[in-house]
């Protein structure tokens, strides 16, 4: 079950992918497995263990009263606690997906978190269609954070697919993307298109994005199935260069492990995207004056 | 040295890649040569052709100078009426890369030219490296034009590396991108970098780019060498699921043919890429308000 990558470096940073599957509605046993994959994955040595979207809570609420009795507030409630105390004991960071309750709103949130406790929030900003039913969409952006020695970003699921994402972390310096990613073999929306397939635009988007900001990017997948919906799986580490360097083999829980060298993305930084020298943001205007597209007339 | 796509179809375009090798500073050569590509497209039935970058003049110039002694304007000059003429009398529409003169300054320029004459320019945005020695970065933006039943728009080369071309293009709704490319095969910061790695950035781009519009996207390539400089070739048709449907097999002289089906745009631009429903603008100010990368504090 697990794939092991390069042996422990000074200059890197080891990091695990903690592909597993949250059962729907059952925070205390879904914190409990991701606790016991988290202590496997301190055993091999990993300092950043990154874990699914909503992976205390589950996916597939069937309505907004059932995503709210579960959801909890960052960072007094009990999930966050329960992964700082984890992260302590090992003296490792972590990122998860996380059903979050701010007053009456709800968001699909990712929580970084370091050896001395809570660090920082993100909150899923394209969520996707029924998702909005539960979830607000998210109100913090796309920040960075400066930690492990570089500049970590993170965003969730839906968020991968959109090349602002990617950019708005790039604009930061960002050097480490992580992810979590619930996504179903098959398109809701066009029953003809399976697994392949979307694996297929799952890799392309998190390498077009990891290669155009010369970042590494870290995507963790929900494995198995819920409510019937089979999971594509497929959790990946993309290096700077657009380059997949470590890929689950399996559709259930899997650690994927790789030491991922922060030092690795300068290069490209300095060249093909150096940005000051080469964007021309005169040019770019429709791109946050405008929403929808609007063809000519 | 011919890749033909699907038979003629009523509803679609066929379009034609013309892979070819345009001589340094040989302008009337260079036309001839590709009038001859053009009338050999024209018999494997193609609607629109599309040629490289810089196919009238060659792209490695010693000099300004020598850059401007073979520019010209458009669309009053040599290379537009030889184009205009070829377009005419195979009734057909064609997209190629020329070297402009406006006045004093010189641009990397395509210009779209159909049966009934010239129809537009675009000049490329992203300059590459030495080519700011000689070149004004375009100044005309992305625009689009409908033609042939559709939306379509240019970018040139370095352009294709930017998410930002592609999205200001598909926020106009465009539905097809067609693009010339001078690609050398080895990396001349970065010598270890090869073709192979050339050439998988280089789909990476334009598949994604395709994807995330939701548009066809048709890359074509100076093939040969110039200078020294072999060139990756590669050139390719991308549909708008990402997916390449033809690759060219030679470096040499090439035609690539494929019958797009325009029809093919409107399935992920009505869902998961409908702009208005997911993007969330709010969130990407710094796309256009920050040109390079400033890490956090």
């Amino acid at each position: 079950m697990d794939s092991l990558g390069p042996t422990s470096d000074e200059t890197k940073i080891r990091i695990a992918c903690v592909q597993m599957q949250p059962v729907i509605g059952k925070v205390e046993a879904n914190v409990a497995h991701s606790v016991t994959l988290i202590d496997r994955a301190a055993e091999l040595g990993a300092k950043l263990v990154v874990l699914p979207e909503l992976c205390n809570s589950g996916y597939v609420f069937k309505s907004r009263e059932e995503a709210f009795a579960v959801a909890e507030p960052i960072p007094s409630g009990r999930t966050v606690k329960a992964w700082g105390e984890i992260a302590a004991k090992h003296k490792l960071h972590l990122v998860s997906g996380i059903c979050e309750r701010d007053g009456d709103k709800l968001f699909n949130s990712a929580v970084l978190i370091g050896p001395g406790g809570y660090i920082g929030t993100f909150r899923k900003v394209h969520l996707w269609n029924e998702e909005n039913l539960y979830f607000e969409p998210g109100d913090l952006g796309f920040p960075v954070w400066r930690t492990m020695g570089g500049i970590l970003g993170m965003c969730i699921c839906n968020d991968r697919r959109w090349p602002e994402t990617y950019r708005v972390m790039g604009l930061q310096g960002v050097e480490l993307i992580v992810l979590g990613y619930n996504t179903p073999s098959v398109n809701s929306q066009k029953a003809e298109e399976g697994p392949e397939k979307r694996l297929f635009h799952h890799r392309l988007m998190v390498q077009a994005g990891a290669y155009q900001n010369s970042t590494w990017v870290v995507a963790v997948a929900k494995g198995g199935a819920e409510d019937g919906f089979p999971m594509i799986a497929g959790s990946i580490i993309v290096n700077p260069d657009g380059e997949i360097v470590a890929e689950a083999s399996t559709e259930g829980d899997e650690l994927l492990v790789h030491a991922c060298d922060l030092d690795d993305t300068v290069f490209a930084k300095k060249t093909i995207f150096d940005f000051a020298r080469h964007r021309r943001i005169e040019h770019y205007g429709l791109i946050t004056s405008r929403t929808g597209a609007i063809p000519p007339p």
